[in-house]
């Protein structure tokens, strides 16, 4: 049974716990901490963890033989630091870090640690269908790929929701999982900017953004996240002999008033949701089994950081433009989830 | 922490250990039995659990809270009878037992004991596209429901599958389906044999399965156990304004050689996977929390195997059916799960 | 240039007229007659034909080569009899008469004329997805068929429509459609009763058609008049090895207000529009090429209305009813088009 | 009746005889002339058609009410003009003429006439696809128009298919459809070069094409013309509150082998048979009952010609080019078929 201390008990947080108390097997949240000791104290009371003051001194307690970190995204780094630290395996949800640099700083402790200990939470690559995707993929049966479509729309965005957001918070989903999907680093960025949705007030909604992979792919993705609609995830890889493309995943299919329908989700949480339970299983059946995680590692999460910075500034100043990373440590080879 | 003795570790009995054991939260196996004393062994040694000898005996052990049942069929009865002899809660795979007569039993047992203790293993209950479909029914935006289409289609079965087996192994799932989807009582069965399939050897497949409901509801059922092209299950509910149907699920869309294709599960475990993991999560957290399993009961295992011979004689027949079933129990209102 | 005479000038009739003036090549209407002369004389001034008082005065002039019959059901068979006795080519919209004793002084006047004049109007034939299904039947790639499901929905029918049509007018055209799929004669009925639709006053609606074929194919057919949603036919052959059925024809597909919608045609014009167009240039073409009709014949005529009246009497008295034909001349093989 | 003159008896000019002789109405082909004065006598033979040594001659013929140009794409301009000069309408097949200059050199003999008589055969502007695609657009239930993603595959392309062909042959038809599905100019063209398919030879094949249009729609085109599995042509647009895509259009779907599959048209044949009658049709009738022609102007096919050049410039530049047009005469509105 692994122990698991969370860190930030807002939103995503109980999420989590609820996932490892009531959904997921050979796992326990033992400790809590959170920046509202309320808040942690009524949760810890609740699933009877211990709570603690700091994130540090949680992840000092020997009831806890794994840190999440779902706490404000600044301070992702400093307890990621700490986990290295202590040398705990830690599952920081994205994004790693705010900063590149705070990324490097990342990475370079946990190759001075000399294993891997970070996950970083990026979902999709636990979606079975991003997975046979990637599995139809790996047959050859559409042949080497050259191009990948794909559309991320959500129906609407709360009002704090910044332009840069689009890719920051929104498209990263995209970029992460095209690394994953090709085993490749994206080279150059551009942002295309479409007329302006009414819907969206001073938001630049849509956009389309175009990443280059080193291999040559090329992957174009809008995001639309004022779309009404609902929540509509598309990808569809095009290769030298064929294509593949996410599948439809409507439950059920109505007739009535002129048209015949499936149902659109209405947000992620209802179309990632088994994709996150199958990331938790896997990293904590990953740790019991073996202690290292195999998920998305820091360096994922430092590549999306920097690839994320390109398209800012890629949108603000209209031009494509390149992504350097830093030179890979041997620590990581291009990490595979499955 | 539920306790669980698992009685019968053969197939289907591993695969539940193994969701017990690596997929579900808030159980552990502490207890084995077998016919086959040396493959239950096995089994204890490596999840380490306890090895009984006896079914009976495991039933009565006190690190056992609750009893699942994946012996041979004909077994089934004299181990749901000693768990509710227990006081127990049992999880009886399906058939609830082989005869009427011996579910009769059961129903006369469970009712001495004044609460409910047996669920039954209908896995479909528990499958997202058949809950959206009732969901939808639920709202009425198809008007009332009139006629129902399925069809239940297998690539192969085994050389030991009978024709009547096509009924009570395969349509069996419909029965429990269509009660559960319309909370109501099938009244009659008929059975027509369309021209048979040179792949199927003796076999009469496929077949033409018509139930009435007591409310008029008129369902088809198609059996096809030969048809090799896969795993396949349909089902069309057409109301007064509108239909609603089982939806698409397939997670990725090929085009190569000609075809735009979904691929097609080769078999029911691929397709109903998540609905065996929600079924005893769902067990399981009603028996934690209140105690009472509030799935398929004993009185739908009952039924069920009413239906299933009235089947079987109008297969035999050619003749409508009626279906006659014994005075419900107080004990038992329709159940219906979720 | 086909010199054609429509006797009825009514909906179909002018649809038609329409067809032969604005749409198809080589012909021409030259000639017209309907009940009510005032129409006649409109109609002929319009498109530049003679007005003939009689039908027989039509069929009779030197200015028609071919007949087409539009008028009222209970006066198909003088018409079709004055243009076999004319020597002449006759398409006789559905149906051929409205009695089998009718039909069969058709056939018999035919037979004595000794080759094909007659050609009746079933349109499903020349619909390309039903060619397309019949054809992936031919390849073989499905294996022999066993079973057939179809659905024929309307989402409304005129008040005149009474109980019996839901087969006589409604199903006929699933009953050519068998026969000509599987080139196969229907040899019994049995029609079944569901709950009835509150939205379809005193009708019994919908039924349930089983057609059972001389092969042992089982056809089930679905009848739904009253369903509000739109016009839907559906088609489904199971073979041993696979299955067929009517594709999606939808132009456009439409995401908004929580649904990825396809538009569901309004009614039969808007489905069977371009097979309305096929069935006549086919009927031309061929009368012009080499003089005989080869679409759906005078036995095809025959043989639908006796599988409707044993239709009738299966919905009457709940029974299974063999359907006997008489013998089939020598002059008619099983017809197919195309 | 219409008589119409065809110049140019090759592929695609038979295919209009074919058309314009046995499945259209109202037209006749009384004239033909090609460079190839045997295929042109061969032709005149079989439908009765007199054969004219030059076009030129053809044109002048007192038989010919209207002409349709289906020669070599360097002889259009003559051609056209020739027609213009003697006052007939001409159907010019894609393109209008090969320069930029020659198109202008049309526009201004049109504009001297005073009045449109020439027609382009951009065919997709009457497939039912297209059209239902402009029709939900312009019911507003998408909102305005942001974004449209295409897609333009071929399974293979001939030996002499050149790298800027990719523009000027394939993707020149989506340049004349969003054109004339928003009613709007092209105001600048970028070319994307993904990775190079190995099965394209020396070709820089697939592309990525991205139009501007007056309004801020952005247009993302895909042209993939070897990818071996069929030719499929997509289309989706992205509004405010929702998207309109280009249906299905599958006549039949079976499932076999593991798949659940639609075919794929194997190439433009099959795929705009009906827009290509659909065209003529239409054409036909304008001419008939008014004299004007009322589908793609030679505005339009001058505006593709600037288009086209735009995008090969891209290509080879990588930049981003402007569109810059000559002003538009007043003799045309955007002009918009149907």
């Amino acid at each position: 049974m692994l122990q698991v201390g969370v860190i930030g008990t807002g939103m995503i947080g109980q999420d989590h716990i609820r996932r490892m108390t009531s959904v997921l097997a050979g796992v326990r949240v033992t400790a809590v901490a959170d920046v509202d000791p309320a808040v942690a104290f009524r949760t810890g009371e609740r699933i009877g963890a211990t709570v603690f003051a700091t994130g540090e001194e949680l992840i000092a307690s020997s009831g806890v033989d794994a840190v999440v970190v779902c706490s404000w995204g600044p301070t992702h780094e400093q307890y990621v630091l700490a986990a290295i630290a202590a040398g705990k395996p830690v599952f920081c949800e994205k994004p790693l870090a705010t900063t590149q640099e705070a990324c490097l700083r990342i990475l370079e402790a946990e190759a001075a640690h000399g294993s891997r200990l970070v996950q970083v939470g990026y979902m999709r690559r636990y979606d079975a269908s991003y997975r046979a995707l990637k599995s139809v993929l790996g047959t050859g049966q559409i042949g080497a790929p050259l191009m990948m479509h794909c559309a991320h729309r959500n129906a609407s965005v709360p009002g704090f929701y910044e332009k840069e957001m689009a890719i920051t918070d929104t498209a990263v989903h995209e970029i992460d999982m095209v690394r994953w999907m090709f085993d490749d680093e994206i080279t150059a960025v551009r942002v295309l900017t479409p007329r302006r949705s009414s819907l969206g007030g001073d938001l630049q909604d849509p956009l389309m953004l175009l990443f280059e992979l080193s291999s040559g792919v090329l992957v174009d993705v809008e995001t639309s996240v004022n779309i009404r609609y609902g929540y509509d995830i598309r990808g569809e890889i095009v290769g030298e002999e064929g294509t593949a493309a996410l599948g439809s995943l409507s439950p059920v299919h109505v007739r009535r008033a002129g048209l015949s329908a499936d149902p659109v989700p209405a947000d992620w949480r209802e179309r990632f949701l088994a994709a996150y339970d199958v990331e938790f299983q896997e990293w904590i059946d990953a740790l019991r089994s073996g202690g290292r995680p195999v998920g998305p590692s820091a360096w994922d999460g430092y590549a999306a950081a920097v690839v994320s910075d390109a398209g800012v500034l890629a949108l603000r100043s209209g031009e494509r433009v390149p992504v350097v990373l830093a030179e890979r440590p041997k620590l990581y080879g291009m990490e595979v989830a499955a």
